[in-house]
């Protein structure tokens, strides 16, 4: 593994070796001094051209956690605003010593270009409506975690799969590993073509609720256009929303998870997510371990030059 | 001590032990390597929903300088913007591992709010016109230093008060530690209830000046309605300006402090702020120190988790 | 040595020994842990008054390369737009603990200044059209890594040398050590009294190609008045851009350097920019060694206090 830029064509063993290794990260974590000298000397960029504090500070506590250096680029005060190439910008940085780039870009397949620019590894922290591996890892990893498994579990993806670099990480990680997927939302919020995923489709959220193991609650995510596909947002949620009401049609053992940031009131409802079935919390505690596992993975044991 | 919200509350021997402490601490920050391993493996998050550069370094310098990791959160470009609720804000940032948050909030109150969701220590780096504790803390050790105590002290607190979360920290913190504190100030800008605060009031600055210790200079804080409540800066100067005359007039060893950004030319001539008895780049040294103190308070001999 | 300002004044001895560290520098940065101790316990301020990714970063993996904490001051949230003097903001970042500060600033002198304040190390980042000195230090490093030496080498220096400090650095670097400069611009371009460089003048880009060593290629510099002074950028292009044409007469050996961020297809066509005899990247690596050098010689071996 040279970069980490999608789920596509990760094996189920590919996928399972990492949540051990993050698996692992997560009891480094829970130590009293949760840090440990793997990756000292080495520096890692964050490149977020699409702005995100959460994805980019979980990213630095991974990396600061293996005892790595974070430089940050921020493009708004940078050299792209005085009319570089993305590739010279990417060069720049790579030449003044990086170990591996974490890059957020609104372009789909914008990651892809770099890691053909440089022989650092690149890892995707999410680019246009295409992939969010990363992500992938620690939802997968917190189901893990709460079943054991995700062997026949039935996983519902529920809301705006269209405009989601989340949800197509995760239904590839998720079908991988074992889990029958279904992706529920309107006709206009499933994806174009959506025989091409490895998921059944519901345009109906009632209908699938109780065979559920694992409710995803995809974010409303109003500036992707999301808003535009969708009458209204009290629509929205009376058709798709988590509410109280369908939380308690769900299986006894069933749980919630929310990618974040939520809309609580839209796509899930606040006493929903603040039920201890909600993991939203061990999604975001996990997204720290996957990170370092794939940090780990990429330029562990390996000499820089 | 579970967090540092408040002065409210606090004992003489309880500030008079972390003053302590930040003695240590002052040592250590003269030292060639001015570092201590106190809490490594800890992390510090700073949440600055107001913004000030100033505060939140020196918070920062103080976390380094006790080998902690710092964390920032910045709003702007966050996913408090993308509709998150403040509590989702904060549980999401604690999830990620953060041992402590040091928050600075426009609206009153916000600090206790998130101390009321997180087991780990929130510190109040200002709230509102409300608290601003570790700047007490440090304005008193300045004091302190010179003094050698502030017992019987007489210290006037000179400026707009009624918009001042300095001023009210400060006068529980002086009035607690033995000094006598009078607030000078117009009527407007005053308390609206003076007689709650434990001090004085005058509303003639020359009238107590050949009294004071201490003159306390608070900054005209036209961003916080100052300007809105008294007719003219020059008026303000005029009447409540500490100009070379006024100062000419204290005693010998008396001292002037001001929390600073400063106005020159409005409440403190530039001749005063760089006289020797203007100790106002000690409190910012101090700042350090005390920040250490209330950090390693909170922190240091426990374990995370 | 007590800061780092300009190039003008330094001998050729000066800058042989500062090169000669940066030597030992780009060889710690090629280990597999590019870290030395050297700075453990100092703090590095990065005040850029001016935006700046790149200098920025370049200076704190300088700084970090030796271990040295860096704080960064960010003028646009800071003190200053409440009105504080510079003089004040920077006399309170060095009373928070600052070791050295690293300065960038619109105004021509603006680090002579601060270095008049403190007595701190301060480094200039570059100040308005006048000096960037470690821009010149890592332009020489990167030609003496090529040449082995700068002695007899003919170099041109092409494009808005009026207004760049970038070129005012370099002539002064260059012919210190034992080249010969070539200014090559428009009339409009060159400075307002050339005799004062130590340094030829050309008009004709043509004329001088074939005999140069190495092509100094500068920015275009829209934001500094640049585009003002010329007719258009193709007819800029026409006759002063490095094109594939013109890379093709000059002699086998000869090298193009460019200080950052290119505008390809203007200063310098892409096809001449990605050849192995440009060596832009190399400049920006040798960025990071020659800082470290600077950093090293103000605040190697001294104690703080």
């Amino acid at each position: 593994m040279n970069h980490f830029l999608t789920i596509e064509g990760l094996t189920r063993d590919d996928l399972g070796s990492l949540l051990d290794d993050a698996d692992e990260f997560v009891e480094v974590l829970h130590r009293p001094i949760p840090k440990v000298p793997a990756l000292r000397g080495k520096t890692v960029a964050t490149m977020f051209f699409e702005a995100s504090t959460r994805t980019k500070m979980s990213f630095e506590k991974a990396a600061k956690a293996l005892s790595a250096d974070t430089m940050s680029f921020s493009p708004g005060t940078s050299s792209l605003s005085k009319g570089e190439s993305l590739k010279d910008t990417v060069l720049t940085i790579k030449a003044m010593g990086t170990d591996a780039m974490v890059v957020r870009h609104t372009a789909t397949g914008a990651p892809w270009r770099i890691a053909e620019w440089i022989e650092q590894p690149v890892l995707n922290g999410g680019d246009g409506a295409h992939q969010h591996p990363t992500q992938a890892l620690l939802d997968a990893l917190t189901i893990r975690q709460h079943f054991g498994t995700l062997d026949d579990l039935k996983i519902g993806i529920v809301g705006d799969i269209r405009h989601s670099r989340v949800a197509r990480s995760d239904i590839q990680a998720f079908s991988t590993l074992g889990a029958d997927v279904t992706m529920v939302a309107p006709r206009t919020l499933l994806p174009v073509v959506p025989e091409v995923f490895d998921a059944a489709v519901s345009e109906d959220l009632d209908d699938v609720l109780s065979d559920l193991d694992v409710v995803y609650v995809l974010r409303v995510q109003a500036e992707r256009g999301g808003a535009s596909v969708f009458p209204s947002l009290p629509e929205y949620t009376a058709r798709y929303g988590v509410t109280k009401e369908r939380f308690s049609r769900l299986k006894p053992d069933a749980i919630v998870l929310h990618p974040g940031p939520m809309n609580r009131g839209v796509e899930i409802e606040g006493a929903v997510a603040d039920d201890p079935r909600a993991l939203i919390l061990d999604q975001v505690f996990n997204g720290v371990a996957v990170r370092m596992a794939v940090l780990f993975r990429l330029l562990g044991g390996e000499h820089a030059e």
